[in-house]
């Protein structure tokens, strides 16, 4: 293992590389081997992009023939077939079946774009300034996106001011019971103090704030206020969606209809960027062409592999799976919960997002670490990073699985010795 | 051609495939096929994206090689080997030969996402909140950068102030003789009512904002303020850097020693998407590990085809090709400048980023529409767009730069005609 | 009556005078006279300005040997004998006998000034931007001070977003039990998406915003939860101080111990235009000379009549009075509300600034006109001016005392008539 | 002298009192008398307010008539007989004259309220944010009219951001002679970043800043350019207003035609704090009753002595003198200046204004400290504090006059010498 080029040469910003102190080769399904030949269980999938698995193979082996054919890889926002097919197959599996008539809009290839594009539509189509943004909530990094961004270790860094969000508690956060309720009355009330929302955006599941479960009842009443003071409803589904609860949105089934819906991460597939949002048309109306412009907007791989992973969902029997390993997750978190009674530890998570919060970010990094030596990937979130948050691929076999929550309670017994 | 899949479903904020009403299948090189089997000479590349050409041979084997190995496509900021052969093979290609110890600093793959972390280091370098960024400039889309981008078509779309920005006019813009040196005076002056910068945000040449060439001595002037008022000099070279001007970076050769530069677009050489700023070492220091953070900053796919790329550079050849390519453009635009005295046209640029400023956007369109129709891609820039901006892949083999040259005049000719 | 001067010469802006439709010529303690002949007894004292009446004797007499000794009338912020018999009289009846060592600062005599000043103060001391102001709350209407006032009507006026504030439910608000608490746990979470605040600013007994009366265990909890993330108190005591509840501060005896209080309105004692803020001399040692500077902070008359309404403070029975005004005004108010059961309506006050909370902003309006028309002077105030308060000078005789109420009552029968 | 009660109890933040460290008993004229007895020549008028004369006789007779007469004080914006006379005369001397039909709208007696003021209107009747201001620019300290003073000493209390504000340099900073023409380029660029401002706020003579004097034509050019850009003209004229340029408005003479015209200082004639903005009847038309509220906006004492104030414009005598008399201050300073060559010394001013520019804040402070030791009161002003401002009561006696500027010869010699 040579790291001297990435210390020599590379930002001192880097940081998962502190984390897993190796060099990674190659990868295939929840398995990333480094160069030594040593193999690691991913129960992190970069982040919650990976949801096929790591050199998906058949999405391999459409990539490969899209080379050969010489497909369009970069198109900007111009037509072309392979994303005539990736438009038409979101339609046919994602919306219709839901009776949606979202607009798919595509623009630089992060989720943070995705975010700044529904933030700037929102304003356009309100005429409003302020964005509801909830703590603990995580949007991205550029200015406008790290201003709904809740952890002060990201917000620091803007150097300038971060305005025009109106900041509430995540139903799961102190005071998140009875916040809408009292934020409904101020707008009631003209001496209030606080403006009009253009917007509230939350996500229902909050993946790096710490795997906070928003529930039906709640999103709903977040819904019904949006209608009622005329705000549009933003969900972000970038780290939550695309099947890693158990169902294709995060929101499914609840009954819940938002303005616009964020997608990223998992959408292209194969670890190839893109960002989309899911504009109801009457909120898209309000763009005028190359409002919101992008060089990355158009590409090709990520609809070849996005294609493929759309097939996934074209029958219950994947996310019957995803269900069912996420059960297992699960169960095996509760025990290890109640195994170390009086730790105060909470078990979070819907389908394949399963958590441990320990309270406590020193542990959770020990465990990280021990977890690390023994063959395990696994990633730290939430505040202070007390959350241990497991996110393997939803295609990891069943073998893998296992090992890894062996390996995890393992690590979280080394972790709870050292201490 | 069938768009109605498009205009179905794909929001009303898609732009490029207005100018371009067809479908694209294939591409090659400086050709583009659409589906009916049309084949279009490409003198867009995709933005500047396609330096080295649509399916460039050499990377297309080297990313079928990678693929079928399962290299690792996503890895966020953890080290591979794929990401080091590119730190390595950049150091040793651009930034060993100039002397130049930058750091290199991955983000979320836009241009958008580049300057943001520009900025919020500079001005975390610093401790200074106003960064001077120039009319004419184009940054980006997302809140900060969109704060320095100058184009009110653009900036209308914000939907909140932008701020945090010191405007000066661009050498080449009314005013910009004298810019530097009022605004060095009034630094001076206690009762300016300016606010010394934390940094100086410029493309050396506006690609977007209508191909404006700065000149040495201005930017010399401009890093000699900065360096004078303990500013920074970013260097943003994403659409004009990577051999485009017939030098790896734009400004190569001038003497200048920027601070930060900024590289996206052709960096990732096969339309990949990547973006990476080069920051001088006691400037990176002010980083902290993974404090502008995001998800597709590991981009296998990038690192390979960008390795590809760099091998351009080891020797004179490509660049060499490259200039005699841009005198022909230049050549020929000239040529055409004289042909139709008394419109007041002009022509600018360096290297392969040539353009001819009509200073009449309707015009322009109307000879992007003739040159589409007879199978040429142009793209006007520029306010109004009124600047015919001609970029095509570095590559183009000599009988299609003649023919897209031909194709212009006639294009030319046609909407002078229409007139 | 002639107003055509005002109606052809001054600004549509004017507002008092439409509820007035009269031209006043003199002022005798509670009693202004128009120039017709009648008499109106003044329940409104200039919105709490004339505490001692119009036209206080004493003053008068003190007023004119000022002016006719060639006292100094204006002065900036230089040393004259005026201005140190105020600033000695004041901590010797004010400050020395409460303990307290805070010092006194001059400005633009204007509430708002005071209040900006106090805000540029405790950013200043703190490194903090963010100021808590609550809903409800009126704290002036140039661009700092308006930020922090929480009525929509002003602050649509801005023309410009009002930042830098956080807002917080007055007690008495919705959510008002519960805020402080959930806004101390959300400073405690680094992921709440909130900054550390510079102070909270704080009416005890909002004026303005509809008598809104701060229990004393209510500013203690704000007061502790200041000081544990060392922020600073601000009190805005500008309409309810100067002995308006019965005692010189209107939270005197609470045991309570601001960083920061503004004072204006009554100060003066005359009408007499003066601001001044009382900042502990650790806060205050912030301040360069200079700082905050202004052309009327030196103001003669105010101090010399100032010093006037100081006596009034020497001995216990000034106070007792008002204490008893006070009651009688509020039993009066009671029994209005018992003789109208149904409404719906409150009483709420302390001292003599004692409110009807008529819930109904147009039946409020229909009452001061009846008032008007029968010579009472009333203000309604709150939201949507639903709240009648009444303030009338503290040294008004008790038969100007109970012929006001009558006709009050009389007035809110004939506005319950006109329903 | 004794000066321990300011000490111990007055703000840090006290300034001219430690220019002038004595303590002022009474005061005549342009005389002002300490308490040990001492005499100083007042050049400094208060700041410009005391245009004629401290303790006017004419207004002392009136004040005490109008306060025997138990007269309205403070009427907030309600009608009185003092005020309508006020109105009256003001039109009938000031704006009638003139073809003028702006409307009067009382504030807050502050500059700074009366420029916050006209920058709510401007935005409001403009529908837009920013607005122009000037390099030198000195226009208040509440945060609205900070953001547009231009002296980073004042600026830097702010605490928060000052925006919404665009800079240029005044006419006579550098860069002055060419801001103009290339902001007029900058607007009609779709691609400068710039915004449509919603005016121009101009001191036609900047005091404060170091007494700068606008050329007629260069204001025109504002004025222009603001018609042109749809801009309103809002003229400071606060300090240089009522007489002290020996015209009435600084401006008068040359064909302006302001929207907006802030008043302050001189205006109430006896240093009676009093503020009034001018505003064109089709502009006025935006407010509503109300929006810019305030308490102390009708201030019965500055009425009666400013209605005395106007009877000195109803014949030419008194500014054929003040002509006078500014051009023996100015022919004084300019023997100064030819006495010390070499110095790079510069006058400049209008009337009874004028200023040595020593171009050195020490230097200048020497000078004051020295004339103050020798009976005279003068105040530097601009950057640094290097330009010497005289501004004696329009009234000054003749013999005061010549005294005054003898003390100020030798002050500057003593000055030299201490070099």
């Amino acid at each position: 293992m040579d790291t001297t080029v990435f210390e020599a040469h590379e930002s001192e910003i880097r940081g998962y590389c502190r984390n897993y102190p190796t060099v990674f080769a190659s990868a295939s399904n929840a398995r990333q081997v480094d160069e030594d030949g040593r193999s690691f269980i991913d129960f992190f999938a970069g982040a919650g992009v990976l949801n096929f698995g790591h050199n998906n193979p058949r999405m391999k082996e459409a990539l490969i023939d899209f080379i050969q054919a010489d497909g369009i890889t970069h198109s900007l926002d111009t037509y072309t077939t392979t994303k005539r097919d990736f438009v038409s197959r979101f339609h046919e599996v994602v919306l219709a079946p839901r009776g949606m008539d979202h607009r798919m809009q595509f623009m630089g290839p992060t989720g943070s774009n995705a975010v700044e594009a529904a933030m700037k539509l929102a304003r356009k189509a309100t005429g409003r300034r302020q964005i509801v943004a909830f703590s603990h909530g995580f949007h991205g990094m550029t200015l406008g996106s790290l201003a709904a961004t809740a952890n002060d270790a990201f917000r620091q860094w803007s150097g300038v001011p971060l305005e025009n969000i109106h900041r509430l508690p995540f139903e799961t956060a102190p005071g998140g019971d009875t916040a809408l309720a009292e934020y409904r009355e101020a707008l009631a009330d003209p001496s209030s103090g606080l403006l009009a929302p253009a917007a509230f955006l939350i996500e229902p599941i909050q993946a790096e704030g710490g795997v906070n479960v928003a529930s039906k009842e709640w999103l709903h009443e977040v819904q019904d206020l949006a209608r009622e003071v005329g705000a549009l409803v933003i969900f972000d589904d970038i780290q939550a969606g695309i099947g890693r609860t158990g169902s294709y949105f995060s929101f499914d089934g609840m009954g819940l209809d938002p303005d616009i819906i964020t997608l990223a991460k998992g959408l292209g597939g194969f670890g190839t960027p893109i960002a989309m949002n899911l504009n109801k048309p009457e909120i898209d109306d309000h763009w005028s062409p190359g409002a919101h412009t992008g060089t990355f907007r158009g590409p090709g791989l990520s609809f070849v592999a996005g294609v493929v992973a759309l097939d996934y969902f074209t029958d219950d029997s994947f996310l019957d799976d995803v269900r069912a390993k996420g059960e297992r997750l699960r169960e095996r978190l509760v025990k290890i919960v109640e195994a170390n009674p009086d730790r105060g530890w909470e078990v979070r998570g819907r389908g394949m997002i399963q958590a441990l919060d320990t309270g406590d970010g020193a542990f959770a990094k020990r465990v990280q670490k021990e977890a690390f030596d023994a063959g395990l990937l696994i990633g730290p979130c939430g505040s202070g990073g007390r959350v241990i948050k497991l996110i393997p691929p939803l295609t990891i076999p069943e073998g893998d699985l296992t090992e890894g929550l062996d390996l995890l309670e393992q690590a979280i017994d080394a972790a709870t010795r050292a201490l």
